[in-house]
């Protein structure tokens, strides 16, 4: 039944690309269906699709799927930016954290303060006799 | 002077392993000297030779020694991490910020009740006669 249902309109992004027939046990079309076309030729500019099979073959279902999606946003990422790729959003995320870091050490800093001002501005109590 | 350098021994790590001449306009060579050979073989186990010079072609000396960087550091983390690559790294980060920013709400919190007490506690002055 699925081989009819990838008949040559189609075949997966990957076969369409290459003008080949895609079988039922094609391992590309899970994750290239025939309206992923961008996705695809992103990751066959990044990756190449033989790279792309070889780095997954020994991957079972569901590590697979994860890989495809990983690589899928990595290669959007390098075709938007060739520079920088991933390590550019990597470090964007580093500067982030840096700052916040910075913010919370003030923000602890001012709390201390705080409660030693609170402590010192706290009215006096006799001191009880008994 | 550097085609003499680059002797057969001394072929940058992309030369060696595709058994070619390095010549002094080896595209790969100011990335790839002969001891890089491991980020070249991760380079271009996830990339490919040919992928890496395609996305590379059109930047700048500057632009393409970055892009060679970033794309040494993606090799690297997707050989040693199939499934997430750089995309776990970037996963992991934002999950640093996310329990950064509540942390640091929880203290945005704390000072200002803290400062609400302050106020509460501060000995109230004798309203002034004139």
């Amino acid at each position: 039944m699925m081989s009819s249902s990838r008949n040559a309109s189609q075949a997966c992004a990957s076969c369409k690309y290459q003008r080949k027939k895609c079988d039922p046990h094609c391992p590309l079309a899970p994750f290239f269906p025939h309206h992923r076309r961008k996705d695809f030729m992103n990751v066959h500019k990044v990756f190449g699709v033989r790279n792309v099979l070889k780095l997954t073959k020994n991957l079972g279902h569901k590590e697979k799927s994860e890989a495809m999606k990983t690589m899928i946003y990595q290669a959007d990422v390098r075709v938007k930016d060739p520079v920088g790729g991933c390590c550019r959003v990597i470090s964007e995320l580093q500067h982030r954290i840096k700052n916040l870091e910075a913010e919370y050490r003030f923000l602890l800093e001012q709390l201390a303060v705080c409660r030693a001002q609170k402590q010192a501005k706290a009215p006096v109590h006799k001191q009880q006799q008994f």
